[in-house]
């Protein structure tokens, strides 16, 4: 796998539809990391899910419902959660934000 | 390794002194990732200094002079950075502010 540039400025990286009010950018990486960039509109959501990759993320703005492993907690600005691999998880965006969104190993599948 | 807690709220995390108007605050980790947050008051300087671990960077606020491998970029509120392992880095902090450090594996010196 490749690996990211080394500076990564917000205006010259492309801004992708996830859809449903949520959109992505993807930041540094290589095959060991990636770091992505979540927007959310109010009353968005991210669907609960699972993967094998570890996640810790922090929020930026906002304020969501996060679900870890059936664990429900609202987080603001300034906030994290942390996800073990294989653990089911989501977000329903209460206030319009973004969440940093980590990962080990890279999301290959946000790569494509 | 231990892991940290799956809901992280800012309020509970003890904030470091790190020395020189830089403090830091740990995130969600486990021993494959660590995420870090540094609040950086204007002037203070991240030293040059390289580490075995993979890093990828957000600028949540704030103005810095970044440092990779001896090239050198102003980056902003919403920009990122990517060091490769044992590779030469560091931040000057032109505007006050905070950088979202996440590394993989685990800085397992920012747990002691």
């Amino acid at each position: 796998m490749k690996q990211s540039k080394e500076f990564l400025l917000h205006k010259e990286i492309a801004v992708e539809t996830v859809g449903n009010g949520v959109t992505r950018q993807i930041f540094g990486y290589n095959s060991q990391i990636l770091l992505a960039k979540i927007t959310f509109e109010k009353g968005s959501i991210g669907d609960v899910h699972q993967h094998p990759h570890v996640q810790t993320s922090y929020i930026e703005s906002g304020k969501f419902e996060v679900m870890i492993n059936n664990s429900k907690q609202i987080l603001e600005k300034g906030d994290g959660f942390f996800v073990p691999g294989d653990t089911d998880h989501g977000v329903v965006c209460l206030e319009a934000g973004v969440i940093i969104d980590t990962f080990t190993p890279a999301r290959e599948d946000f790569l494509k």
